[in-house]
Formats: C-alpha cells, sequence, structure tokens
C-alpha cells in the first residue's frame, strides 16, 4: 500500500514527515510518496541515512501556508505539494493523503478535488480527544460552523463507522454534546437532532454535557464545527496553563525544585497521557478517499502514527462503508 | 445594607450559607437576611454560637431543588425560599439576593418576578473564569442558547459595565469568542456580532479564540449561552480530570508519594490559583435589582465572597449604569 505524505505543511515539517516516514516503512510494508521541496526531503533522507527504496519523492515548487485563503490557494496554487498531493490521490498513484498543512485548504481540497461522498452534505474533520478512559473521537471540529440537524446525523454515522473499523470499537456509543442530560435541553439545533439521532439506526447515547467529555463516557461525540473547535482549542489552552502552572510552583523554590525532579517520571507519564501524537491526526470524514490532517506542530512520531491510522483507515474500507450507513441508518 | 440569602438551594447549602453569612457580618456592616426551615437555620447558627442580631431569619417551607421544572417551580412553589427571597428583594426588604439554588429557577424568577431592566432583549448569566492573569467575566453562561447578535451586544454593554463597577477595571477589553482572530472567521451570528461590537463604544478586543481562554487576554468575553455553557463545563471536567490523574499519578509509589507530600504547599497554591470559590458567585445581569447564583457546592467561604460581591454590585448602582449604557453604546 502506497500513503501520501505532504512534506510541506508544518512548523517543522520536512523534518518530521521524513523522518517520520522512515520510522513507518521500517516497521510495515507500506510505501511512502513524499510531496515537496525535492532537494530539501532529500537532505533530510540523507541526513538519516535512509537508503531504502520504499520512499519516493515527488518535487512540487509552491507551498500552501496558512496565510493563504484556502479556497484561492488550492485553486490557484496547482503545483503546491497539497495539490499535487490531492491529484496523486485521486488518480490512484496512493491510496490515502496526510498533511500537516493548511486546514482549511485541505478541506476546500477534499471538497473540490475529491468530492463528497453521495448522501453526505457536509464533510466533517475529526479528531481524537484524549479521556479518562482512551480517546473519543469528535466531530465536527470545525469545517462547518452553521450545521443542519441532518449534517449532525451525518457526522454521527460516519464518526460510529470510522471508530468502528479504524479504532476497533464494536458497536460505538454516539453522544450529543449539550448543555444538559435531559431530552428537552438544548439550542434549536440539538433539539432536532436528538430527535434525528434517536430515530436512526446509531447507537444513541443521549445528550453529553461538556463536563463529561473528559471523562470518556462515549466512542463518538457530535457538535457542529463551532462548538468542536472550541471544545479542542480550549482543551489545549487549558492544558498549556496547567503544565506551564504547574512548572511554575515547582521550581519555585530549590526544594521543591528537588522534589519535583524525584517526581519526573509521574509528571512524564501524566503529561503522555493527554498527548495528541499517540493517537495520530484527524482524519477528514465524508469525502471519496481517505485523507488526514495532521497537527501543524506534528513530530516523526505523530507522522508515523498518522501513517498507520491512513493504512487502517484505508485497508478496513470505512468510505465504502460510509456510504453504505448512510442509506441504511 | 441587607442582602438576602437563600440557604436551601445548594449541596451543603444551609451549613454553607449560615457559616458564609456569620463570616460576612463579622468582616463587615452587613445584614443578612436567612430565608428557608427556621429550626434547621437556628441549629445552624447555635452550632457555631452565633449571638448577633444582624442575622435574620425568615422561615419558609417549600424548596425548589434542582430535579423542578424551572418555571412552574418559580409559578407554584409561592412558599418556597426562592420565590420568597425574590419577594423580598422586590419589595426592598433587602437590597441583593443570593441563592445556590436551581440556576433555570433562579434565571425565571429574575425574569418573571424582578423583570428585566429596559432596552435589555435576554437576561444573562455570567461567570468568572480563572485565567493565567486573574479572572475573566463571562456571559452568557446558559441562560440563552440560542441567540440574536443584538444580545451578544447587549452581553458586551453588561458584562463591561460590570467589570468596571464591580471588578474595577477601567475601559474593560471584551473579546467575542470564535473558531479564528480574523474578522471573517465565525459562524451566522458571530460575524454579525462581530459587525455590532465593532461599530459600537464598547472597547471591543476582536475575536478570541478558545485556546486563548485561560490566558486571560480580555476582560470580558461574550458568546452565546451554548458555548459559555460548554466552556464553562469542559473546564470544570478537565481541571477534575488533570487533578485526579495527577494524584493518581503521585501516588503510585511510595518514593513519588514522599515526593508529592513534599510539593504539597505548592500543589495547593497551584489548585487555588483555579479555584472558582474566591470569586463569588456568577451574577444574574439584565434583570433590575442585584441577583449572584451562588455554586452549587459553595462552602462557607464561597457564600462570604458572593455576599461581599453582592455588596459592590449594590454599592457601585451597576443596574443603574447598564441601564444609562444600554442607550449609549
Amino acid at each position: 500500500m502506497k500513503i501520501i505524505v505532504d512534506a510541506m505543511g508544518g512548523d517543522n515539517s520536512i523534518e518530521a514527515t521524513v523522518n517520520g516516514s522512515i520510522e513507518a516503512v521500517r516497521e510495515s510494508d507500506l510505501e511512502i510518496v513524499l510531496i515537496g521541496k525535492k532537494d530539501l526531503i532529500e537532505k533530510e533522507l540523507n541526513k538519516s541515512n535512509y537508503d531504502g527504496d520504499r520512499i519516493e519523492v515527488i518535487h512540487t515548487e509552491e507551498v500552501i501556508t496558512n496565510n493563504d485563503s484556502p479556497t484561492l490557494a488550492i485553486r490557484r496554487k496547482k503545483d503546491s505539494s497539497m495539490v499535487v498531493g490531492f491529484n496523486k490521490l485521486n488518480e490512484g498513484y496512493g491510496e490515502a493523503f496526510i498533511s500537516t498543512g493548511n486546514t482549511g485548504s485541505l478541506l476546500a481540497g477534499g471538497l473540490f478535488l475529491i468530492k463528497r461522498i453521495k448522501g453526505i452534505d457536509r464533510a466533517a474533520i475529526s479528531s481524537l480527544y484524549p479521556t479518562r478512559n482512551g480517546m473519543t473521537l469528535l466531530l465536527d471540529m470545525g469545517a462547518n460552523v452553521d450545521c443542519k440537524p441532518e449534517y449532525l446525523k451525518q457526522f454521527a454515522i460516519m464518526g460510529s463507522t470510522y471508530s468502528e473499523k479504524v479504532l476497533g470499537i464494536s458497536s460505538p456509543t454516539v453522544g450529543l454534546v449539550n448543555v444538559g442530560t435531559e431530552k428537552e435541553k438544548g439550542n434549536m439545533l440539538v433539539k432536532e437532532s436528538y430527535e434525528l439521532l434517536s430515530n436512526s439506526d446509531i447507537n444513541f447515547y443521549g445528550n453529553i454535557e461538556a463536563r463529561d467529555i473528559p471523562e470518556g463516557i462515549v466512542d463518538v461525540m457530535v457538535c457542529d464545527g463551532f462548538v468542536g473547535n472550541v471544545i479542542l482549542k480550549l482543551t489545549e489552552g487549558i492544558a498549556n496553563l496547567f503544565f506551564s502552572t504547574l512548572k511554575e510552583e515547582f521550581t519555585k523554590k530549590a526544594s521543591s525544585k528537588f522534589a519535583a525532579l524525584m517526581l519526573k517520571p509521574q509528571l512524564k507519564s501524566f503529561k503522555e497521557r493527554f498527548d495528541y501524537r499517540e493517537y495520530g491526526g484527524a482524519p477528514l470524514l465524508g469525502i471519496k478517499k481517505p485523507v488526514i490532517k495532521a497537527h501543524g506542530s506534528s513530530d516523526a512520531f505523530a507522522i508515523k502514527n498518522a501513517i498507520k491510522q491512513a493504512k487502517i483507515f484505508t485497508e478496513k474500507k470505512v468510505i465504502d462503508k460510509i456510504e453504505e450507513n448512510i442509506n441504511k441508518y
């Protein structure tokens, strides 16, 4: 199986994508197509002494940055690593595509160049949210800031299909993010979505309050992209604040510094529990091919995991299954 | 000045409200009117050896619980501590009202029994959100799950007036919670609200991403009540998860237990930074009298702080100022 990787997207993209690809081919029988500035990619491959033949490099001149207008960039930057990656995916040169780049462009590219699955009104970006019990798939995390109830039902179908096939959860529960657990709670969107979800074949858990999100009481959570984006970014912000404040408190005095040093393994293990890198990337759901958005600050480890995730995404024929379920549920 | 306190609302309400009231009268010249089951309140007063004359008790038989339907309870439970509290407030028996009870009922009581300020379409519940830099006033935190742009503008005016008068911040900045910082980002509600806020006399900071909420980069944050509720409850949920996971990691082994014990003061100071109890309660803004919702699990310390907050709320004539600003901005 061949996975296409955009080498030009993220903060430390080339180093991370090249090394993540090397680790992935070493640990599996995958082939990787790296797309981006050939000289920079090859420099990195040489630095890591890679001399195998399962990593191919395709040269592109242009780069889509986070400052680009998402849709315009996809239309105009025809020789960007992202657009070429999508085209290669579309023509079947590889099975799946991974990029750390501009999320809006990746979504636009998925919609314009790969197209939506029949029966799906909106593609969603989903994310694996780390909880006390492992992880919950959250969607939409920002692609659709204004939603209709039908979209949320479709997110639920796509999310539970992905959760079952890629994460291996049988009959995953789906929760609807709401301001209370009672059936009659919520805004207009959520109340109508509740009805739709209740009357479907989805394993609908009911409403889930934000307080319970970190507890991981459901396998999949659905909400509109505005709320999903707030959930994801707020979690990131709180984690940043907590870790830096903790560090500040622990290094105030020499004695506390010493005690904190003794606790280093525990602090590390604590941090790792909430490490997004473990969980690969955010699958774009609703389009006709497997596309994964990897975090902008992904390192090699995160990229390797995203590649492995793309492999399962492809192998398990998630997209065929979504198309099947969308008409059935 | 006389403050009315509902003694029957929260989890450990009578004990907390009685002892919080005792502490408040000891530290100020306030008078307190405690409303609820007289025998239970007096038992608690005796237990604490209170023998002053600045705490009055008004007996009521009924209690509004969290299982009551908010509006029905306000209409039907005429002899409940909450309804009697509102009536006493309305007739000027006291200057402000504090309750730890059912938030929905408190809002319904504020709207039906106290009424909205002229020019305000919706009352909001605001909350002090602890950040790296102190605290940010967040509204609405759940009263209005479906909003129009004008409501968000009114929240901004109410919030900045409260922030200036009660929290002592001169010309407070107001941020609009959004999925990105750029002007053109957001859902329909937020985009239109951005226009309204930009063209007002409010000290409008612009959009604020959820990632930056814990950093405290603005003094006031506005959003619809659905998003506000998610922000508040998610923060609570993440804090719970972090503290319990940290404890778990630190008590895994005898050696780490010992080191953690050495760090106890630092861990305590860390926890205190995010302690809602310091900040009193959540003011109901938009109605004609000062009403504060104290947290359901408030202890005496939190109640004392809510009483002090009610004092400033009253002294600074926040409600007159809101009425003035709503026509001006």
